[in-house]
């Protein structure tokens, strides 16, 4: 065989998801993708800010020789700039332009910092449930990934990350707003997992990096901001895209941002630039980088969004669905009604209804609906809903 | 220290030539850009053809809602089809729209291919002189890069190959047009190198497959196209971008082609299209893609660079370098007049003058000067060119 055996273990261990993808494409192909209710992707269905095209329009009408050249692999100085300005107010933290890298959207964020940080053998603790492509980011820079649960709100478990984090361990990993849980990480407990690392990090005699993976910052429902985490520690690295609030995940552009006590600064950021040119990412795609500035205070009409989470948590509950009422981005993550959540997917799917089951996140026992689609697909959902929660308790 | 061990090694390992481009930022701040002659980036100096700026003018202004969307890891549809249509012309081979995977250019290309196929242990076997990173892109997959010497005339040694490809061997990778020595592998090369290949994977027991990097295929001054890999060997993949024929470095947009007949395709197919995902591109960037199937055809004025290297190796030749004269690309690679040609490079420094030594191209004895810039670099480095040489002769 021509391709890695880690290659093919992973295709072999992602193929009952694929085989649920190919259902719900089938299923489109039978009945028309409008009569097919995918809350499977999290791709967001509300357009650019107006103001993208704007930028896009001005730039290329009238940018330099040089919109579309290279450029240090850390991004262009005046975007790094302007988006540290930003950032040191959001944050209230003193970045400057050399604490920020541009990427090639989080997931590009991710790995630049994972090939930066591990060593072979070393540990990323995670609180479940997780992204679910956290672990090949790990496994690609030869480190792996550990779980740790979450509260029954999954909030986080400073406990259980109090037993998991240990002299392997070289980042703890965390995503808030969380998908697929919609969760938010108050400012108590990021303040305690501060602490925790900053105690675990001495036993071990080397600094255990918080990475905050947090692409759905803007995306809240609450009345206050996410905490920030560069307010509770300093080994600390934010990853992060404007695939969502600017509704631009095609483009794949993104950042990391470094906190500017972080240990060890200089060899930090070269590390950083060095893994986003020799993966291949090189720099974050050149007109993105261009218009970005005029963008850092933009962001999709969030009430939109809210409105969708209302109306299809309503229509769950009604249904007599237990589901937790998620302050951030736009996903919900209900219980299953039946133990094994991926018979009850089949059963949704029978309904023409695609979701993932929560044991893709390491949340066995739950499913998960991104709610970033039309009104119509919640609406139209909502019927076969309530049939898959009567056939559901018609088996137990 | 918090970053990981090899990332320390990799900086160390550069910083020889990272203090070579400090130096020459330091002698810009003093003398002022104009004035010092920097031929050391291939960062094309020519704009995109203009109907670059118009096919972005014309997608954002009527482009559909999903234009920045998410979209399939392998890419675009009509853009994979429109694209296999125009390299089934090209390379005489009937590619179909699955043979083909958009990707972060053609650093994203080859991280993408390795980390497909490369097992840890396994050897990636190249002709050097070779481009500096490939050592990075083999490593960062478990792998690890065996170099073979090429020919007086930098063509491939087909002894050489035979005595380097082994039973650890899994991709042989080559460059042509070759960067950093402009050279082009020619059809009995390539034909040859086919029937070693077949030899060695039937001794191996697994697939050899073949990797062409061709970024510089349209920058050639021959009257003929280089000849295409597929034409001489099935288990065959291209690895290239539109970074120097549409001068669009900065945008990161390129592609993998596979041979319609390598062995195991679907997996092959798979696994390439997982991996783009898995190490965070997830998807070549969407306007880039988008405007693609209009300049297929298009390419940059190439008699321009045929001028600037005329120009160049003319006024080299007369200064008594010796230098072969190359049929694509954009970069000479004349002898170093010392034999230790980062010694000679210092020299030219001196005359405000920035090339890369040879040895960071596995080349050393020789040095390399990217000619995609103003013809006024040229013409203004000449004199220092002259003046260094004389005082690399008193050396001697």
């Amino acid at each position: 065989m021509g391709i890695s055996h880690q290659m093919r273990t992973y295709i072999d261990r992602a193929s009952w998801i694929r085989k649920m993808f190919e259902e719900g494409a089938r299923l489109k192909q039978i009945h028309g993708a409008d009569n097919v209710y995918d809350f499977s992707l999290g791709n967001p269905n509300l357009p650019p800010p107006p103001k993208v095209k704007e930028a896009l329009l001005r730039i290329i009408r009238n940018g330099a020789a040089s919109l579309h050249s290279y450029m240090p692999n850390a991004g262009l100085p005046q975007t790094r700039e302007r988006l540290a300005a930003y950032l040191a107010r959001e944050h209230g933290t003193p970045l400057r332009a050399e604490h920020v890298i541009m990427t090639c959207g989080a997931a590009g964020a991710l790995n630049v910092i994972l090939k930066a940080l591990l060593d072979p053998g070393d540990e990323v603790v995670v609180p479940a449930p997780f992204f679910v492509e956290y672990g090949f980011y790990a496994e690609n820079h030869g480190g792996s990934l550990k779980t740790v649960p979450t509260t029954a709100d999954f909030s986080l478990d400073l406990n259980a990350l109090d037993a998991a984090v240990g002299l392997k361990t070289k980042v703890v990993l965390i995503n808030s707003p969380n998908n697929p849980t919609g969760q938010i990480y108050d400012a108590n407990a990021l303040k305690e997992l501060g602490e925790l690392l900053r105690r675990k990090s001495r036993t071990a005699r080397h600094p255990i990096f918080l990475v905050s993976d947090e692409p759905y910052r803007k995306i809240v429902y609450t009345a206050e901001k996410p905490p920030s985490i560069f307010q509770y520690y300093e080994n600390a690295l934010i990853a992060t895209s404007f695939s969502k609030d600017l509704s631009l995940p095609g483009e794949r552009i993104g950042y990391i941002a470094m906190h500017p006590q972080a240990e060890d600064q200089a060899a930090l950021q070269g590390a950083l630039i060095l893994a986003n040119r020799i993966l291949g990412f090189v720099n974050a795609p050149a007109l993105m980088q261009w218009i970005l500035p005029d963008l850092l205070e933009e962001s999709v009409d969030v009430s939109l969004y809210r409105a969708k989470r209302d109306r299809l948590l309503d229509g769950l509950k009604r249904a007599g669905y237990s589901c937790f009422e998620p302050p951030g981005a736009f996903y919900l993550f209900p219980q299953s009604p039946l133990k094994d959540d991926v018979t009850f997917v089949r059963l949704l799917v029978d309904e023409k209804i695609l979701a993932v089951p929560g044991s893709g996140f390491g949340g066995p026992g739950y499913f998960r609906l991104a709610y970033c689609v039309d009104d119509q697909t919640i609406e139209g959902a909502l019927p076969g809903f309530a049939r898959a929660m009567d056939k559901a308790r018609s088996m137990r």
